[in-house]
């Protein structure tokens, strides 16, 4: 179940490609994406390159859990507090990296009648 | 931290208005949503009208992960397995309904240049 290795989200953890890191604990890191698709588009990142997708994740509920509050927090920190939090899983539902990864999106372009 | 009730999807789950239920558990159910935004578009939700978003939903590890699980297992029963889930947390990023949701999407139209 392990993602192909390193992915460019480990080279990030270890320091080896740089990136605008905006949180960090044991377990997550969190960076701006680098092509926004909203005024706040962050993603969340567990550090462990074990889980390729979220339903992979599910298999460890904590850090899933530690994923999403983390999301919460930084909308509230960068944002308003209300923020819409994505998961691709596969190539045909848009993931390009296969180290699990939340897309955490805030401001004005939000709309329930855009989700894909 | 109780959304108002009983929301829309709390009389689904009572079966008070009709909804296309696709799947059923003790603590979880999933439906149709009534105006898809691409081929496969459900939602799970959790029973329990205690959580009005996603962050908390996450003060509970183990439904939190159950809901990504049934999602997972829905797209690969419903589509290919790849699939989008997007949960929206507040009205100004699309949430409608404060009774916490997945929305689970797949088919052809997904792209990860278009989250919002």
């Amino acid at each position: 179940m392990s993602a192909e290795t390193p992915s460019i989200f480990s080279k990030i953890i270890d320091r080896e490609i740089p990136a605008d890191i905006v949180a960090e604990t044991d377990d997550l890191i969190a960076i701006r994406d680098i092509n926004p698709q909203a005024e706040l588009h962050l993603l969340v990142i567990p550090k462990s390159a074990d889980f390729r997708d979220v339903v992979e994740l599910a298999e460890e509920p904590e850090l899933l859990a530690k994923v999403v509050k983390m999301a919460g927090d930084l909308a509230r920190q960068y944002a308003d507090g209300e923020f819409r939090l994505v998961f691709n899983t596969g190539a045909a539902a848009g993931q390009s990296v296969f180290h699990v990864h939340a897309h955490v999106l805030a401001g004005p372009t939000l709309d329930e009648g855009k989700l894909v």
